[in-house]
């Protein structure tokens, strides 16, 4: 038996944590093999969980933290006096090479800069970027960057072009990884200079990782045309969270329409099963995980407002991507 | 009796011209009075459309044209040849003060162009900016700049904080206009410095036209905290399309839920009614008509697939403007 996947669980961070994090580890336990669990975190809180759910005892390891950052803390003074918190602790176990990759469903900020801090960049990328996980039409877009960086330069776009490849091809090895440029129009012409000069490099510079489709606008990100979808961090940040408002407000007036007559209600019994189809479809906790790319070991984001089944999903990102060597595939193809 | 509103109407842009102008006209007149339409396209075609649908003589003039702008064209080939097209001659109605607002559903760019070209700018105004509606919990936000100015200044995004103030005040007279910044977060320290600096200006110059609010994230422009959401052309461009595509996804989801089954078919039946009544309150006709505002008379773009009762409700938005003195209210609250 090969040796196992070594997972390193902040399990404080989030709402609802230490349970839901305990309760994650076990339905990803459930749906995965040869994985060991190095959870940081309140032994007090965590032992009794843990016990409840029956975790094998060969299969993680707690590490008893007496500290944990807060979501109200400044990403700068959670990494000044951070040292001794679950955060803290757990990506420094990547550091000492004694686990492959980290969750947290704690402060995004501090994560970062935590991260940054203890892990190397790969050689050659200059910035990290923040990748996520959105649906299309015919499977899974990543697109990045997602408020990592505000401002990039073509450098910066032609690497995560390379990185959101490399992961795209970890998580979904049977698929082609095709990236395309987020811009206001399809034409050569559109976008500013820094768009423009990456468009032409990677026009240019064939990348085995990839295929180079061109630009592509806001109202196509969906329709599966592409799957690897590259732009700077206001307007990748800007984009997403717009995407997730729209969602949230179509679906609460569809609800509401649903609800506003007894007609109404007795078809909403009636159509529970094919709704819940649909609901499952878009179903947010399937594409938990944001991941951070371009440190030389995966650093995972959980949304701290999922449950154990997102974060269970956040698990199985990380699985995937060391199974899937990404940073493997990202040095490889370094241009 | 008051002089008549006159609106300058380009009747040969976009699909199904100008039938569905010359209906969109007849729909608008049975909901308004005292209109005047000056009509600009090829005569032979209007003539049998308009004696169609009984619009009295008194209400309009049809100007004959022999050329019109293709969607194809480029604005600047478009601006070099077009002066005998329906839309450069609508336009030039404006300058002549022989209309007080001109609507195409024909090649934006070239609209934009052309009306730059043909009419002033607001004084003290430095950039025009696309704006539209985008629809909200308690009602509808403008939102501003949507493509025409891909890099903006803080002193161009003050400026459109004004403008789109001016806009929803005329088309909402009873609402107070709220202004926010689209940002990545809502703190004060998070941005780029042309979006800080916006920031400190309307937060220490206040405006008689609205109130400011600080930043909003694109996950709560619908929430309808505010009513006028202002950024650079670029970010509004990519935000406004994301949400479209967005919308559309969910819908066509939603759609193909609802009948995968007989029972869905049976229930989509049983729920007409709240289906339609979800479906109107997201009908894209509602806000048709994009406003390019800065130039000293209003200039309305019609979406050029909108069929008569979106084109219908572009020239409400003209109407509505005209009433509501726009060019007056941005003039009168400049700082």
């Amino acid at each position: 038996m090969n040796n196992p996947i070594k997972i390193a669980v902040d399990a404080m961070g989030g709402e609802n944590s230490p349970k839901k994090i305990i309760k994650g580890i076990k339905i990803h336990y459930n749906n995965s093999n040869n994985i060991f669990y190095n959870i940081f975190g309140d032994k007090i809180l965590i032992d009794p969980l843990i016990k409840n759910e029956n975790l094998p005892e060969k299969n993680y390891k707690i590490f008893n933290t007496k500290n944990h950052i807060k979501d109200e803390d400044s990403p700068l003074s959670a990494a000044k006096k951070g040292k001794d918190t679950s955060m803290w602790l757990s990506i420094e176990s990547l550091k000492n090479n004694e686990s492959d990759a980290i969750v947290s469903a704690g402060n995004t900020g501090a994560l970062f800069v935590i991260a940054k801090l203890n892990l190397k960049m790969i050689e050659k990328i200059d910035k990290p970027a923040l990748s996520a996980l959105w649906p299309n039409k015919n499977g899974m877009n990543i697109v990045l960057d997602l408020g990592a960086n505000i401002e990039c330069n073509e450098k910066n776009l032609v690497d995560f072009s390379l990185m959101g490849s490399a992961l795209h091809k970890s998580l979904f090895e049977e698929e082609e990884a095709k990236v395309a440029i987020l811009n206001i129009g399809s034409e050569e012409i559109k976008g500013n200079n820094t768009i423009k000069n990456t468009y032409q490099i990677l026009n240019e510079k064939k990348n085995p990782l990839f295929e180079f489709k061109g630009y592509i606008e806001g109202n196509h990100i969906m329709n599966g045309d592409v799957n690897v979808i590259v732009t700077d961090g206001f307007t990748g940040n800007i984009a997403l969270k717009t995407a997730e408002g729209t969602a949230n407000f179509i679906t609460s007036e569809l609800k509401s329409a649903m609800n506003s007559s007894i007609l109404g209600k007795l078809s909403a019994i009636l159509n529970l099963k094919n709704l819940k189809k649909f609901k499952n479809k878009l179903d947010p906790r399937l594409y938990n995980g944001a991941i951070l790319l371009g440190l030389d070991k995966p650093v995972i984001k959980s949304h701290g407002s999922t449950d154990e089944i997102g974060f269970a999903n956040s698990l199985k990102v990380c699985e995937k991507i060391i199974k899937g060597n990404l940073i493997d595939k990202i040095k490889k193809n370094i241009i």
